[in-house]
Protein backbone atom coordinates (compact mmCIF):
# COMPACT_ATOMS: atom_id res chain seq x y z
CA UNK A 1 0.00 0.00 0.00
CA UNK A 2 0.99 3.54 -1.14
CA UNK A 3 0.12 6.64 0.87
CA UNK A 4 0.81 8.83 -1.49
CA UNK A 5 -0.62 7.35 -4.44
CA UNK A 6 -4.57 6.53 -4.65
CA UNK A 7 -4.62 3.96 -7.70
CA UNK A 8 -1.91 2.19 -6.29
CA UNK A 9 -4.17 1.53 -2.99
CA UNK A 10 -6.96 0.55 -5.80
CA UNK A 11 -4.79 -1.75 -7.56
CA UNK A 12 -4.08 -3.47 -3.87
CA UNK A 13 -7.69 -3.01 -2.62
CA UNK A 14 -6.61 -0.96 -0.14
CA UNK A 15 -9.47 1.76 -2.14
CA UNK A 16 -12.43 0.69 -3.00
CA UNK A 17 -13.33 0.84 -6.93
CA UNK A 18 -15.67 -0.68 -9.66
CA UNK A 19 -13.59 -3.08 -11.51
CA UNK A 20 -14.22 -3.74 -14.72
CA UNK A 21 -11.67 -5.71 -16.26
CA UNK A 22 -7.52 -7.08 -15.34
CA UNK A 23 -4.69 -8.37 -17.33
CA UNK A 24 -1.58 -9.43 -15.48
CA UNK A 25 -0.22 -6.02 -16.58
CA UNK A 26 -3.29 -3.24 -16.07
CA UNK A 27 -6.32 -2.71 -14.52
CA UNK A 28 -9.36 -0.71 -15.40
CA UNK A 29 -11.70 0.81 -13.09
CA UNK A 30 -14.48 3.13 -13.60
CA UNK A 31 -13.42 7.02 -12.65
CA UNK A 32 -15.21 8.06 -9.78
CA UNK A 33 -15.95 11.05 -11.09
CA UNK A 34 -16.77 10.49 -14.88
CA UNK A 35 -17.23 12.87 -17.65
CA UNK A 36 -19.85 10.61 -19.27
CA UNK A 37 -21.43 7.53 -17.44
CA UNK A 38 -19.18 4.80 -18.31
CA UNK A 39 -16.31 6.79 -17.91
CA UNK A 40 -13.05 3.99 -17.52
CA UNK A 41 -9.85 4.45 -16.43
CA UNK A 42 -6.59 1.56 -17.68
CA UNK A 43 -4.07 1.69 -15.43
CA UNK A 44 -0.41 -0.32 -15.74
CA UNK A 45 -0.49 -2.09 -11.92
CA UNK A 46 3.31 -1.01 -11.53
CA UNK A 47 3.79 2.32 -10.06
CA UNK A 48 4.82 4.91 -13.52
CA UNK A 49 4.13 8.33 -12.89
CA UNK A 50 4.20 9.38 -16.91
CA UNK A 51 4.42 7.51 -19.95
CA UNK A 52 7.99 7.89 -20.16
CA UNK A 53 8.13 5.23 -16.95
CA UNK A 54 5.90 3.00 -19.15
CA UNK A 55 7.71 -0.08 -20.57
CA UNK A 56 6.72 -0.81 -24.40
CA UNK A 57 4.12 -4.07 -23.07
CA UNK A 58 2.67 -1.90 -20.57
CA UNK A 59 2.01 1.13 -22.62
CA UNK A 60 0.57 -1.49 -25.43
CA UNK A 61 -1.77 -3.28 -23.04
CA UNK A 62 -2.61 0.15 -21.36
CA UNK A 63 -3.98 0.31 -24.96
CA UNK A 64 -4.77 -2.80 -26.04
CA UNK A 65 -7.53 -2.85 -23.10
CA UNK A 66 -8.58 0.41 -23.78
CA UNK A 67 -9.66 -0.59 -27.60
CA UNK A 68 -11.37 -3.50 -25.59
CA UNK A 69 -13.33 -1.20 -23.32
CA UNK A 70 -14.27 0.99 -26.27
CA UNK A 71 -15.72 -2.05 -28.10
CA UNK A 72 -17.60 -2.68 -24.71
CA UNK A 73 -18.96 0.54 -24.63
CA UNK A 74 -20.35 0.43 -27.86
CA UNK A 75 -21.94 -2.74 -27.07
CA UNK A 76 -23.32 -2.47 -23.67
CA UNK A 77 -26.43 -0.62 -22.54
CA UNK A 78 -24.58 2.33 -22.45
CA UNK A 79 -24.67 2.02 -25.96
CA UNK A 80 -22.10 4.55 -26.85
CA UNK A 81 -21.93 6.02 -30.49
CA UNK A 82 -17.98 6.75 -30.60
CA UNK A 83 -15.36 6.67 -28.16
CA UNK A 84 -12.15 9.28 -27.00
CA UNK A 85 -9.61 7.44 -25.73
CA UNK A 86 -7.27 9.91 -23.87
CA UNK A 87 -3.93 10.05 -22.23
CA UNK A 88 -3.15 13.37 -20.05
CA UNK A 89 0.53 12.84 -19.46
CA UNK A 90 2.20 15.72 -16.81
CA UNK A 91 0.08 18.57 -15.28
CA UNK A 92 0.18 21.14 -17.96
CA UNK A 93 -1.76 18.29 -19.79
CA UNK A 94 -4.69 17.68 -17.75
CA UNK A 95 -2.69 15.08 -15.36
CA UNK A 96 -3.91 15.17 -11.84
CA UNK A 97 -3.09 11.58 -10.75
CA UNK A 98 0.39 11.15 -11.09
CA UNK A 99 0.33 7.21 -11.98
CA UNK A 100 -0.36 7.29 -15.94
CA UNK A 101 -3.51 6.14 -16.96
CA UNK A 102 -5.99 6.05 -20.12
CA UNK A 103 -9.23 7.56 -19.99
CA UNK A 104 -11.71 5.93 -21.96
CA UNK A 105 -15.09 8.25 -22.19
CA UNK A 106 -18.06 6.76 -24.17
CA UNK A 107 -19.70 9.58 -26.34
CA UNK A 108 -23.38 9.73 -28.37
CA UNK A 109 -24.48 11.27 -31.29
CA UNK A 110 -25.08 15.09 -29.93
CA UNK A 111 -23.47 15.28 -26.91
CA UNK A 112 -21.39 17.73 -27.16
CA UNK A 113 -23.06 20.28 -24.54
CA UNK A 114 -23.78 17.43 -21.96
CA UNK A 115 -19.85 16.41 -22.19
CA UNK A 116 -18.62 19.65 -22.06
CA UNK A 117 -20.66 20.04 -18.76
CA UNK A 118 -19.36 16.63 -17.64
CA UNK A 119 -15.73 17.57 -18.26
CA UNK A 120 -16.31 20.99 -15.97
CA UNK A 121 -18.77 19.42 -13.71
CA UNK A 122 -17.12 15.81 -12.97
CA UNK A 123 -19.35 14.99 -10.33
CA UNK A 124 -19.48 11.86 -8.10
CA UNK A 125 -22.10 9.53 -9.22
CA UNK A 126 -23.58 6.09 -8.59
CA UNK A 127 -20.86 3.98 -10.32
CA UNK A 128 -22.24 -0.30 -9.71
CA UNK A 129 -25.11 -0.57 -12.51
CA UNK A 130 -22.63 0.97 -15.00
CA UNK A 131 -19.48 -1.25 -14.81
CA UNK A 132 -22.28 -3.91 -14.60
CA UNK A 133 -23.21 -2.99 -17.63
CA UNK A 134 -19.68 -2.58 -19.36
CA UNK A 135 -18.28 -6.11 -17.50
CA UNK A 136 -21.14 -8.28 -19.05
CA UNK A 137 -19.46 -7.25 -22.63
CA UNK A 138 -15.99 -8.05 -22.07
CA UNK B 1 -3.70 5.67 -54.48
CA UNK B 2 -7.04 5.84 -52.59
CA UNK B 3 -9.76 8.46 -54.28
CA UNK B 4 -11.21 8.61 -50.81
CA UNK B 5 -8.78 8.38 -47.85
CA UNK B 6 -6.28 11.47 -47.49
CA UNK B 7 -4.19 9.46 -44.82
CA UNK B 8 -3.87 6.64 -47.64
CA UNK B 9 -2.45 9.37 -49.84
CA UNK B 10 -0.18 10.45 -47.34
CA UNK B 11 1.32 7.23 -46.37
CA UNK B 12 1.65 6.32 -50.70
CA UNK B 13 3.24 10.16 -50.82
CA UNK B 14 0.31 11.04 -53.24
CA UNK B 15 -0.47 13.96 -50.60
CA UNK B 16 2.33 16.19 -48.99
CA UNK B 17 3.04 16.39 -45.45
CA UNK B 18 5.43 16.85 -43.24
CA UNK B 19 6.89 13.76 -42.10
CA UNK B 20 8.21 13.18 -38.76
CA UNK B 21 8.91 9.66 -37.85
CA UNK B 22 8.34 6.48 -39.58
CA UNK B 23 8.15 2.09 -39.08
CA UNK B 24 7.40 -0.23 -40.83
CA UNK B 25 3.54 -0.52 -39.25
CA UNK B 26 3.33 3.56 -38.95
CA UNK B 27 3.63 6.76 -40.05
CA UNK B 28 3.96 9.99 -37.93
CA UNK B 29 3.30 13.26 -39.20
CA UNK B 30 2.25 16.82 -38.28
CA UNK B 31 -1.54 17.70 -38.45
CA UNK B 32 -1.86 20.31 -41.14
CA UNK B 33 -4.11 22.35 -38.61
CA UNK B 34 -2.84 22.24 -35.42
CA UNK B 35 -4.41 22.53 -32.48
CA UNK B 36 -0.61 23.74 -31.06
CA UNK B 37 2.65 23.79 -32.87
CA UNK B 38 4.02 20.29 -33.32
CA UNK B 39 0.61 18.78 -33.10
CA UNK B 40 1.12 15.15 -34.45
CA UNK B 41 -0.42 12.35 -35.98
CA UNK B 42 0.52 8.90 -35.79
CA UNK B 43 -1.20 6.09 -38.50
CA UNK B 44 -1.39 2.81 -39.30
CA UNK B 45 0.09 1.88 -42.59
CA UNK B 46 -2.70 -0.13 -43.29
CA UNK B 47 -6.29 1.40 -43.79
CA UNK B 48 -8.01 1.02 -40.55
CA UNK B 49 -11.67 3.24 -40.62
CA UNK B 50 -11.52 2.87 -36.60
CA UNK B 51 -9.81 1.16 -33.80
CA UNK B 52 -12.02 -2.20 -33.76
CA UNK B 53 -10.08 -2.62 -37.31
CA UNK B 54 -6.80 -2.13 -35.70
CA UNK B 55 -4.83 -5.72 -35.50
CA UNK B 56 -3.52 -5.62 -31.53
CA UNK B 57 0.25 -5.05 -32.85
CA UNK B 58 -0.90 -2.04 -34.79
CA UNK B 59 -2.29 -0.15 -31.82
CA UNK B 60 0.68 -1.21 -29.78
CA UNK B 61 3.16 0.53 -32.23
CA UNK B 62 0.59 3.88 -32.57
CA UNK B 63 0.48 4.14 -28.84
CA UNK B 64 4.50 3.64 -28.94
CA UNK B 65 5.63 5.88 -31.27
CA UNK B 66 2.83 8.35 -29.79
CA UNK B 67 5.56 8.48 -26.59
CA UNK B 68 8.20 8.47 -28.44
CA UNK B 69 7.24 11.63 -30.26
CA UNK B 70 5.95 13.16 -26.64
CA UNK B 71 9.37 12.73 -25.25
CA UNK B 72 10.22 14.66 -28.63
CA UNK B 73 8.06 17.37 -28.08
CA UNK B 74 9.56 17.97 -24.30
CA UNK B 75 12.91 17.68 -25.47
CA UNK B 76 12.99 19.67 -28.93
CA UNK B 77 12.56 23.38 -29.18
CA UNK B 78 8.63 23.21 -28.72
CA UNK B 79 9.70 22.26 -25.05
CA UNK B 80 6.15 20.77 -23.95
CA UNK B 81 5.46 20.84 -20.43
CA UNK B 82 2.81 17.85 -20.93
CA UNK B 83 1.16 15.98 -23.97
CA UNK B 84 -2.37 14.93 -24.56
CA UNK B 85 -2.49 11.29 -26.73
CA UNK B 86 -5.73 11.80 -28.04
CA UNK B 87 -7.70 8.89 -30.03
CA UNK B 88 -11.17 10.22 -31.60
CA UNK B 89 -13.04 6.98 -32.44
CA UNK B 90 -15.98 7.84 -34.40
CA UNK B 91 -17.72 10.77 -35.59
CA UNK B 92 -19.97 11.27 -32.03
CA UNK B 93 -16.50 11.08 -30.41
CA UNK B 94 -14.84 13.99 -32.91
CA UNK B 95 -13.45 11.66 -36.02
CA UNK B 96 -13.22 13.45 -38.74
CA UNK B 97 -10.59 11.68 -40.80
CA UNK B 98 -12.12 7.89 -41.37
CA UNK B 99 -8.98 6.40 -41.38
CA UNK B 100 -7.77 5.21 -37.02
CA UNK B 101 -5.25 8.19 -36.08
CA UNK B 102 -3.71 9.32 -32.78
CA UNK B 103 -3.38 12.69 -31.89
CA UNK B 104 -0.05 14.27 -29.72
CA UNK B 105 -0.44 17.47 -28.82
CA UNK B 106 1.94 19.68 -27.30
CA UNK B 107 1.00 21.50 -24.42
CA UNK B 108 2.52 24.22 -22.10
CA UNK B 109 1.73 25.39 -18.79
CA UNK B 110 -1.23 27.54 -18.42
CA UNK B 111 -2.18 27.18 -22.27
CA UNK B 112 -5.32 26.40 -21.68
CA UNK B 113 -6.87 29.94 -23.21
CA UNK B 114 -4.68 29.07 -26.08
CA UNK B 115 -5.55 25.60 -26.68
CA UNK B 116 -8.78 25.90 -26.68
CA UNK B 117 -8.98 28.90 -29.08
CA UNK B 118 -6.56 26.51 -31.68
CA UNK B 119 -9.22 23.82 -30.76
CA UNK B 120 -12.06 26.24 -32.60
CA UNK B 121 -9.78 27.65 -34.84
CA UNK B 122 -7.38 24.46 -36.18
CA UNK B 123 -5.83 27.28 -38.88
CA UNK B 124 -3.37 25.83 -41.34
CA UNK B 125 0.05 27.00 -40.40
CA UNK B 126 3.70 26.85 -41.35
CA UNK B 127 4.90 23.69 -40.50
CA UNK B 128 8.44 22.73 -41.45
CA UNK B 129 10.12 24.32 -38.94
CA UNK B 130 8.16 22.00 -36.19
CA UNK B 131 8.59 19.50 -37.79
CA UNK B 132 12.93 19.84 -38.08
CA UNK B 133 12.54 20.31 -34.59
CA UNK B 134 10.96 17.06 -33.54
CA UNK B 135 13.09 15.28 -35.99
CA UNK B 136 16.19 16.02 -34.24
CA UNK B 137 15.28 15.04 -31.03
CA UNK B 138 13.74 11.02 -32.41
Amino acid sequence: MSLTCVFCNIISADEPAIRVFETETVLAFLDARPVSRGHTLVVPKRHATNLDGLENHEGAEMFRVGTLIAGALRRCDIAADGVNILVNDGRAAGQTVFHSHLHVVPRHSGDKAKFAAGLLARRAVELEEAGASIRSQL
